[in-house]
C-alpha cells in the first residue's frame, strides 16, 4: 500500500511534440495516437482538429493554447511555460501542433526549453500543410521538367513581415508554398510580377484537407482579384509553380489566356 | 444464389496513392492504414517498410516493384501498367509509396495514367523523409534567424544528374534538404564552396526513422571526407543550414574549428 502511493507521487516528465497534420483527423500518425495514448496533458494548437483529443485517455489534462500566428492571447512564452509545469507536475505532455513540429511552429523553441529542464523530448513528425494539402489536390511539388525542387516559405516571420527569401525564390525554377501569406497577397504577387512571371500559376488552398476546404487556381496576375471574390481567407496556402497548371480547374484558365492571345493579333 | 455470384464479378477499379512515410512503420497516416484495409492488391517500393503490409487483408495481392531510382528491373511503364492491370482485373490497387507520393516519388505520373483509364485515384499524404528525418534528428526546417525557408532539391534528376536548382539554393539563406545526393557529394559540396559556403554546416542522415539510422554532421569543406570515413551511403539525405548547429553532435566541431581559428594567429 506504502509502495503504490510511492509510485502515484514519482512524476517523470516527458515532452513530445506531435505533427498533427493538415485537419483531417485520419492524418495523424500511428505514432502519433501512440504518444497521445500516453498523455497526462495535452496542449493543443487552434488549428488542430479536437477529435483528436479523443486519443487521450479520458483523464488526460486538455489545454488549449490557441492560434499560432496572429492571436497573441498565448504568447510563446506562455506556452512554454505551461509546457514546463505540466511536465514537472503530470509527466508526459504531449504538445500536439498542426502540421509537422519543425515547419514554421515554433517546435525547436519548445525542444530547446525543455531541455534547458533536462525534460526529455521526442518528435513525432507529422504532414505538413506544405505539401500533404496541395497533395490532397493532386499537385505535385515536383514533376518531370515542370519543377525539380519546391521551397518553403512564410509569408508572415517572426517580425510579421514577408520573408526576404521569398525575393530569391521568385527567381528561381521551384515549386514555391507560400504559408500565412494570403493576406498578403497583392505584396506577394508583385514580387513575381517583378520577375516578369505575371503568367506562372498560382493555386490557393483554404482550409486544406477539411470539409470546408475551399480552392482557387489563377496566375500571378489575376490571383488577388481571385481571392478577394472567392472570399479566400487564412488558414490559406499558396502555391507558385507550373506545377498548378496540372490541376483540372486550371484548364479553363488556359483556354481563357489562349482566347486573350489570339485576340491580340 | 445468382446475384451472388454476380456481386463477386463487379469490380470497382480504384487507385490510392498512400505516402509510408520515412521507414518506422508508425509514421504511416491512419487514413493510410485504411487504404491498406480495403486494398485487394498492394503494389510497394522498395524502401517501403513490409511491416506495412499487414494493415492489408490476408487474401490481398502484395507485389513488390524495385528501388524507386538507380534498380532499373521495375520502370515506371512497368509499374503503370502493373497498376492498371490490377485495378481492372482486382478493384482496388493501394500503391504504397515511401515518404510522401508527390516528393520525387513519380505519383502524379501514376494519377495522370490512372485518369487515362478513368479509373478514380486518391492521394493519402505521407510524412516526407525530407523533413521527417531532419525532424527526428531535432533539426528543425526553420528557426528564428537561422533561417526563414527550406528548400527540398533532388541530386539525381530525371537525367541522372544534380538539379540546376542546386546552383540557385545554394546562393540562398534556406535550409536546402537534397534528397538523393550522397553519392555526388563531392560535386555537391563544390556548388556550395563556390559560394563561398565552406563552413556551412551540414547533416548526413542515412537510413532515417529505422533502427539502422546513422548520423554525421559536419561542414561543406569536411562533409565528404566524413561521409567515405563512416561509409555512408544511400538511402541518405544531406541538409546544408545553419539550423544543423543546433544538432548536439555539432558542438564539438564548433570548438574544433574555433581552435583552428585561434591558431592561426
Amino acid at each position: 500500500m506504502i509502495v503504490k502511493q510511492l509510485e502515484k507521487t514519482i512524476i517523470e516528465p516527458k515532452i513530445t511534440l506531435v505533427g498533427a497534420g493538415p485537419g483531417d483527423p485520419d492524418l495523424l500518425t500511428l505514432k502519433g495516437v501512440k504518444a497521445l495514448n500516453t498523455a497526462n496533458v495535452v496542449l493543443y494548437d487552434a488549428l488542430v482538429n479536437e477529435a483528436l483529443l479523443n486519443y487521450a485517455p479520458e483523464n488526460a489534462i486538455k489545454v488549449y493554447v490557441g492560434k499560432r500566428s496572429g492571436d497573441e492571447s498565448f504568447s510563446q512564452e506562455l506556452v512554454n511555460k505551461l509546457m514546463i509545469d505540466y511536465a514537472l507536475n503530470y509527466g508526459h505532455v504531449v504538445r500536439l501542433k498542426s502540421g509537422d513540429p519543425f515547419v514554421f511552429a515554433r517546435g525547436y523553441e519548445e525542444i530547446d526549453v525543455a531541455e534547458s529542464y533536462s525534460i526529455p523530448t521526442e518528435i513525432v513528425p507529422g504532414v505538413s500543410s506544405a505539401l500533404g494539402v496541395p497533395g490532397l489536390q493532386k499537385i505535385p511539388m515536383v514533376y518531370g521538367t515542370l519543377s525539380e525542387s519546391f521551397w518553403v516559405v512564410t509569408g508572415t516571420n517572426a517580425a510579421g513581415e514577408i520573408s526576404q527569401d521569398l525575393h530569391v525564390a521568385a527567381k528561381s525554377n521551384a515549386t514555391i508554398v507560400v504559408l500565412m501569406g494570403v493576406e498578403k497577397i497583392k505584396e506577394i504577387a508583385s514580387i513575381f510580377k517583378a520577375e516578369g512571371k505575371a503568367n506562372l500559376p498560382v493555386a490557393v488552398i483554404e482550409n486544406g484537407s477539411s470539409a470546408k476546404e475551399n480552392v482557387v487556381v489563377g496566375v500571378v496576375e489575376t490571383i488577388e482579384e481571385l481571392i478577394i471574390e472567392k472570399n479566400i481567407s487564412s488558414p490559406a496556402l499558396l502555391v507558385f509553380g507550373n506545377v498548378v497548371s496540372l490541376h483540372p480547374q486550371f484548364n479553363a484558365i488556359k483556354e481563357f489566356y489562349a482566347i486573350l492571345e489570339r485576340e491580340e493579333y
